[in-house]
Parts: structure tokens; sequence; C-alpha cells
């Protein structure tokens, strides 16, 4: 099983060979291809990607060099990487939420509650757009907070914010546009869009304003306001984390700022409630959201009508803001040991981003470190993140990575982070070194 | 709002503003464009569609003279269509499930394990392959029937088999290719292939033995051999009725008849058990299964979690075969009634196809007459079905319809049909004399 194929540009100067090596690589390190997981024989692999057989075994052959997969003759090549039981890894790789958190008594109740009175209903085929119910809640909560006409608008309920991305790369993307995003950008992105995508433009905008994965930066209200007068066709707002404000006082979201008729607002329960639930939900104006529906229809003809049901009492019976009081409480602490952690075992010329809420900060390591090359190395002490460069649009971010701090412990936090200072040292040293010149050649 | 967005067919030889209005039309009667709804203004519309505001005028002006619309100064036009009330029309427009017949004690009870059990692992995020236990247990199964090989193939939750469709042409399909179907086909492989479809070739080939979507027919067993067999790239057999057999000794999937190396199999619970909580899978070689699994992860990142562990205890305990020896019965009496009943209410000249199991079967009424015309007055008769126009490829099927029959009481459905009887027969007069040769022009 080959559970991520890597993405080869034809067009980068590096060789594909090298490339195939580097995506795998970073498959292993990142736990994504796991350890004991077979990989497909060259040949098939070969021809799966549209290569050359020898370009794959030279991968391969830099991977066994290595040590990161082992070939059994017959059998074919296994990926052979133990980081440590897994389970005691401290991984700041996920931006999810702390699931000892989760009201397991109340949801259990509300699940029993909703199969109870309403089982039929959600049991048999739904609509496109989404639990009739919940969709009303929902119209409802965004209209009082003035970012709903229900004269002008529609609501779409989408199995996450991930489906409303690619929902709107299928209905609403011309032909030969691009979409305009931030960068470091989020790879969720980056992958729906299938590289149509640049840092500026007047099409499709996609911003998050408040607290972005991965920076964690949250737009002023100037600039919220500004990107209102904007001159994109249609901007995306991507409001996921801005509930969870750990510190500083809240701020409006962007569509409610006048750009109503070309803005998109895309919501969801993944981060202030429960990930595996898969439902989050687009507002928009009618026609678009039309376009999206039908769309929606075509791609898997509708969301889970039960998760629907479930949420929907979570949020209506209050169950919804007292979690998001115990997690913000929780978060508040987690993101402060991990800034004052940082401040402590970063090597001198560091940098890293100061968020108010939301799930992730970025670190920028001293010049010439190389974030994705010592994440084998964290692996090994039983610690990971997210490496910088696969949040570039090509490339770029190398010292950079992202820490996802809202899932773990303030002692795990901390722990994790002391286990990565002595990596992050050494990395720094010899960075400097190299940016030491060397003795020059005499010139004859 | 409107939730669905006509297609125009800049080739055709129909007029746009005529297709513009056959499309609202049918959406009309076929409940999609719903009483009440409000249709976009015409500038907005014809902005949306990329067509001339007088194009929309015109489709706007035929659809109120039919009074399926109407204007209202300065808040636009509204669809006016009632059908009798909705709860009672008899619809043989959907293929679903007979809701009476679901196990709800049996389900709130699995609900309430499941939750007792797992909910953390549940309610957290998952992986793009899918819930674990679910997929362990699916691979078991289909080892032990011979349509999965553990060395070779793996396994990927999808949500419901529509999504294994899109999944598809994301991942699998190559630039300028065609994927080949078989006509009447269904209208959500149409769809998920954007009219990327023909008829013949040797790319992928999607196919469904039993219990096709809409004629009902099911493949023998030579035709089986045959097909895997066969020459194309790749064969995608959609395989969710195969279970739903009245009648008839039960056959093999063509993924087991020696074409693993180049087989997709695609199943569901949808119509096996609960199309509101979405869980399908599909079934493969590694290497492409791996692709879909990563085309999987930027779609939506992974299926809802708590369907598919209630869906797993549900198959595990037993409750899905009780549930289908039910389903079994009832559907049995349900064809049978249908049958019986349209042989008695066709007008002479109709034929019907007669399958052994599924949801679906297809009427052929008299050479010219028009389905789509007819189902206006159905509608008004309080029974609606698909017209045949949407199984085709481009045109074509237009004395044809699909009557899906399964979701239906026997009651329901011979009255249902008693009611067309009037409405066909005077169709096939009409169709009959359109046929007599007018006299002709004397030639000077």
């Amino acid at each position: 099983m080959l559970s991520q194929v890597p993405i080869i540009d034809s067009q980068s100067e590096i060789p594909v060979y090298r490339q195939l090596y580097i995506g795998l690589r970073d498959g292993i390190l990142a736990g994504v291809l796991r350890d004991g997981e077979r990989l497909p024989p060259t040949r098939e692999l070969a021809q799966l990607m549209g290569l050359n057989r020898a370009t794959v075994s030279a991968a391969y052959a830099l991977l066994e060099e290595e040590g990161l997969i082992s070939g059994q003759v017959g059998r074919g090549s296994f990926v052979h990487y133990r980081s440590g039981a897994l389970s005691q890894e401290i991984s700041f790789a996920t931006s999810r939420p702390a699931e000892e958190l989760f009201p397991l008594e109340e949801v259990r109740a509300l699940t029993t509650e909703v199969m109870r009175q309403s089982a039929t209903a959600i049991l048999q085929l739904g609509s496109p757009f989404g639990y009739e119910p919940l969709r009303q809640y929902l119209m409802e909560q965004a209209t009082a907070e003035g970012v709903f006409d229900p004269e002008e608008d529609d609501l779409l309920i989408t199995s996450g914010c991930q489906q409303a991305l690619d929902l709107i790369h299928k209905a609403l993307m011309e032909p030969g546009e691009t979409a305009v995003v931030e960068e470091p950008v989020y790879p969720g992105l980056k992958h729906a869009f299938e590289g149509r995508l640049s840092l500026s433009g007047t099409g499709i905008k996609f911003v998050t304003p408040s607290f972005r994965n991965p920076t964690g930066y949250t737009m002023t209200m100037a600039e919220r306001h500004q990107l209102a007068q904007g001159r994109e066709r249609l901007l995306v707002e991507i409001d996921i984390y801005s509930r969870l404000r750990y510190a500083g006082e809240p701020l409006p979201a962007v569509r409610g700022l006048g750009c109503q008729h070309r803005c998109l607002l895309l919501r969801s329960f993944s981060k202030i409630a429960f990930p595996g639930l898969r439902v989050g939900w687009l507002i928009g104006p009618r026609p678009l959201v039309a376009k999206l529906a039908a769309a929606k229809q075509w791609t898997d003809l509708h969301s889970d009508q039960l998760s629907q049901a479930i949420l929907l009492e979570f949020a209506r019976t209050g169950g919804l803001d007292r979690h998001l009081a115990r997690v913000l409480t929780a978060g508040r602490e987690r993101l402060r040991v991990t800034l004052e952690t940082l401040a402590a075992v970063l090597p001198p010329g560091s940098l890293f981003t100061r968020p108010e809420g939301g799930m992730n900060l970025w670190v920028t390591l001293p010049e010439g470190c190389d974030a994705a090359a010592l994440l084998e190395k964290a692996r090994r002490a039983g610690v990971s993140y997210l490496p910088g460069r696969y949040f570039g649009l090509s490339s770029g971010f190398n010292a950079s990575l992202r820490l996802s701090f809202a899932g773990l412990s303030p002692g795990r936090i901390a722990e994790g982070l002391r286990r990565l200072e002595p990596l992050f040292s050494e990395e720094a040293r010899i960075a400097a070194r190299m940016k030491e010149p060397a003795p020059e050649m005499a010139m004859v």
C-alpha cells in the first residue's frame, strides 16, 4: 500500500528521482507512510506515476541507503522506520482539538435523544443542501450576527471545511483562472486546487482572517475593512478558528463588513467541537450557493445526517458554548506554555509567531536551517511537526515549521519542545558554520 | 435560491432560451425546484450562466405562460407549482429503500453502544482510508468472498458510492480520456464525469452487473466472464444492488473472475441499509487505492466516523442480514405488484424491463410519446418518476421513464400506476395520430 503518492513537478530543477525520494522520505518521517507499509514494486510505481522504472529504482536506493525502507527478495520494499512507539510520540503535526476535553457523556445523551426523535429522517436519503433543521438554526444564528441576508443569501452544509474548498474548485473556478492565497498556505488548500494558485490577482481570493493556519496570524480591523473593499471577483473567508480566541477582543467576520454580494463564508464544527463528525457549512449569495449545491450533489449526494443532527442539538442546547468555555481555558494555558517554552529553547536568531488563539503557530529557525531534514532526528527523539516547505506554493520556508499545540497537554508541550532544543541548537550551529565564507581559490 | 442550475449545451440545435426553459421546467416538475422557491432575477441568472439577459427573460416568459412561475413586482419570480400536498404524492422518482422497514430500535441500541465504547476515537480526527475497525471487517468479508487479495489489494471507505465516482474522476482519469459507460446511464455518473463519457473505448469502463440503474438489467455469467477478459485499462464494477435479489440465483462479482489487477469494486450501505448514513467503500489494487485515498484526503479529509462505527456493528452483529431478509421479502412483493400492474395499465406497444432485484425498472412507451412532457400531468395527478432523457448521454430515451419501486408500499405502487394509466393511454393515442401520414401537398 502507498497511502500517499508524492507529487512530481516536471518544471522543477530538482531531478525527478530526487523529488520522488524526498516525497517518500517526508511521507515516512511524517508518519503518512507507516512502519511496515509495503511500497509498490518499482515497475508498478513507475507505471502509476508515468515515470521511468530506473527513476523509481534510484529513489528507492536512496531510501534504502538511509535505512528508511528495506527490500525483501520477492516480496518488495517495506517502510522500516520506528520512531519509538507512535502512541508515545509527542505530535505537534496535526491541527486538532484536545480529545480529553470532549464532553462524552453529553454527546452520548444527545445522540440517544436525536435517534429517539428523528431516526427515520436521519437514516433516509436527504438533501444536497443539508439537514434542514441544522440549516435553519445556522441561518438564524448567522442572521443575528449580521453575516446572512435571508433575502439574498443561502447556506449549504458541507462535509467539513475541506469539502467547501473542493466544491469551490469544482463549481466556481473559471477556465485558466488561478485562486489567490496568502503564503505560507494550508496544504489542504494547495491540494484542493491542484496547483491552480497564485499570490496575487483579482479572481477568487482565499483568506483566513482569524488565527490563520499555519501562522496563527489575525487580521486587524483596518485590514478587514480593506479586504471588504477589495477588487477580487470573489472573497472566500475561511473562518474555522475565530471562536478559539484565548486573549484580546473578538473581531467581526469580513463578510459582515459590506462585501456580502461577493463573499463566501466557510465555517465548521471540526475545530470548535469534533473533527470526527464531518460537518461544516458555507454561506454566500444564492446563485453561488446553488452552483455549489449542484456540485455537492454529484460529489457525495449529501453530508451524513446523524452527525448534523447531533451537532445541531449540541449547539442548540448550549452544549457547544459550555464546551468552548472549557476549550478556551485549556487552550489559553497551552498557548502560554508553548510561547514561554519556545522563548527558552529556540536558538538565537529564531523567530516565532505569537497568536492570540487558534491551534497553530509558526517557528522560523536561523537562516540555513532545514526543518524537514531535522524532522527525522526529531522523530527519533519522539517528537513530530510539519516542516515549513509543505506550506510553500512551490518552494521555500525550509527553515520554518508549524507547531500545532491545541491537542497536547501543557506538560507534553513543554516536554516535546525541550526534546527539540538540542536538535535545533545543533542545526543552528551547523547552519552558522556553512555561512562562514570558504577560503577563496586564487584566480589565475 | 436556485437549487439546480440547468446545463446548457452550446452545440445543441435547440435554442438556448428553450434549453433553459426545459431545464427549469423539468426541475420544477421533478420537485428539485420547490414550490415557493425564488428564482434569481434575470440579470443575475444571466450573469451566473454567462447568458444574454434577454435569453433568460424569454425562458422565464415561457414558464410564466405555463403557470409554473409567477413574477411579483420588485420581488422577483417564484416557483408556483402545487402538485397536491407533496407528502401525498406517490413518487417513483428516487432509488431509495423503504423507510418503514428500518429497524429503528436496533439501530438506536447500536448507536448507544458504539458511543459508549468508542466515543473518543469516533469524535477525533480520523484517517482518509476510513475507520479502521470497519475497514478490517470489510476486508475480511471480501477476502472470504474471493474479491480481495490481502497481498495486492486495499480498501478505501467513501461517503457513499457517489463519492467513489467523484474520486475516480479526480484521481484516475488521464488527460483527454473519456470513461466508457452503458446507456441509459445513471445521472450521477454523467454529472460526476462532467460529460467526459462515451459508449465505447478501452480506458476506464463503468459497469453495474447486477440490477443496473435505471433498467434493472443483470449480466449473465457468460457476460461477466467476457467482461473480466476485456481489454479496458480499468473496469469499475458498481455493485450496490446485488444483495437485493428477489428471485433467481445469485451471481458472483466480476472482480472475482480473474480481473482483480485491473478492477475496482464499488459497494455501499446506502441501498441495503440507510442512505442517510453516507458510507460506501471501494476495493482495488493498492497503487490505485493509494491514489484515490490521496484524492479523498483533499476532498473531505475522511468520511464521518460515527456512521462507519454504527454500520460496522449493524453488519457484525448480524443486524444487516436480518434486515436484508425483511427487505427482500418486501421487495419481492413490491416488484411483483409493479410488474403485474404495469402489464395491466400500459398502452399497447409499450415495453418494460423485468428485473429480478434492485430498486428500478425501465418503461418505454410507444414511439412518439414524450415522458418528460407527461411528467407535468403526472404530477398534477399526484405521481412522479424520472423521464428517460435524464439517462441519455446527450439525447434520446424521450419515450422512456424510470420507475423506482422499492421505497413504495404495494398499495401505493398499484395506486400510482393506475393514476398514470389514462395519461399514458392518451399520450399513446396522440403519438399514434402524429405518425399517420399527413395529406401530401400537390407538387406543382
